[in-house]
């Protein structure tokens, strides 16, 4: 990303200042890889600021993303940057689980709990993982989420991740990226492999 | 990413284990935000499975991918996963270096490393971030790239970043992801901030 000048200076009474801290909602949708990976990538950033980073995992397989939680678990137990708390909705569950209701019992109550740290302004950086699929498939309603995030106090940066983000919460983020499938070596009939895939 | 099932079984004679486990070029292109964070999200993977990582920033300000940087290190000095490299090609230089030569002779430099590694097999997974751009400026030849990728040794997995990724690179990856921009902060008037940006 080039710093760059912004292409438009907003007539909003606000400092540069202001208007550089401003909390953000970030999307990261579309069908390619890299949607997750990025949302860690930038948990890295915020670990490096010290601040307090939450990730809540909504949809759980057995060996999705242990990497990455490994990972910003050895960074928030360094004591060089920020703390990491990591929440998998309902241990145990995954969206190739036959029992729907209750894993929408579980993404309801993960949302619940988000509700509450944000209202007690618990992190910096919150990474709603995979969160675009129940919002999707109607578990959780977006309009609730679209206003508890704009109602949110403090400096508090969400990121969500997922195919499929409803438009009402694309219409309302600050930063969004289309992840695009051009090519991927499962269409050539390869298999995932570790480290690449998990 | 759901598990899945390849599309197509190749008629390549390779047995599952041998196709799963075959070494992947990846690209992340686009205008979009999370080619780089992507990126270092695979590293975690990599540092996981114990595998060393290098990592060549291809281009470089003074606070870009400082918060990437300081957790790989942290990371690879845990001694928990595997081990991290971290290389800079040309300290000092920039993209909005006006010294065009000096990043010019900075880049080839740091793609002759790169060259050496692949031959010595270094490393398990090679980050070449923001590789892409000496390409596209012709600074690097695209063809010998590809060549040099092709003919690589052992079992080496090398994701390339950066905007307008050439063709015949793309031709030749095993993974492409374009991140497209569907919006930005900096459109609404917004600069980068920390913990965000870098």
């Amino acid at each position: 990303m080039p710093q760059g000048q912004p292409s438009v200076v907003p007539q909003d009474g606000l400092t540069t200042r202001q208007r550089r801290n401003r909390p953000l909602v970030m999307v990261h949708t579309g069908t390619g890889k890299g949607k997750s990976t990025a949302a860690f990538g930038l948990a890295l950033r915020a670990w490096n600021q010290g601040w307090p980073v939450g990730v809540f995992q909504f949809v759980k397989s057995a060996k999705w993303k242990v990497g990455e939680e490994r990972a910003l678990r050895v960074l928030g137990a360094s004591g060089e940057g920020g703390s990491v708390a990591w929440h998998k909705m309902g241990e145990g569950w995954s969206w190739v689980q036959r029992d729907i209701a209750e894993s929408e019992d579980a993404a309801r109550e993960g949302w619940e709990q988000v509700k509450r740290d944000l209202s007690a302004e618990t992190y910096r950086l919150y990474v709603l993982d995979e969160f675009a699929y129940p919002l999707h498939w109607g578990w959780i309603d977006t309009d609730e989420v679209v206003s508890v995030l704009r109602e949110r106090p403090g400096t508090q940066h969400v990121v969500i991740t997922g195919r499929n983000a409803p438009q009402p919460l694309l219409d309302f983020a600050d930063l969004v990226t289309e992840m695009g499938k051009v090519k991927h070596p499962m269409d050539a009939g390869q298999k995932g492999q570790k480290g690449i895939e998990w």
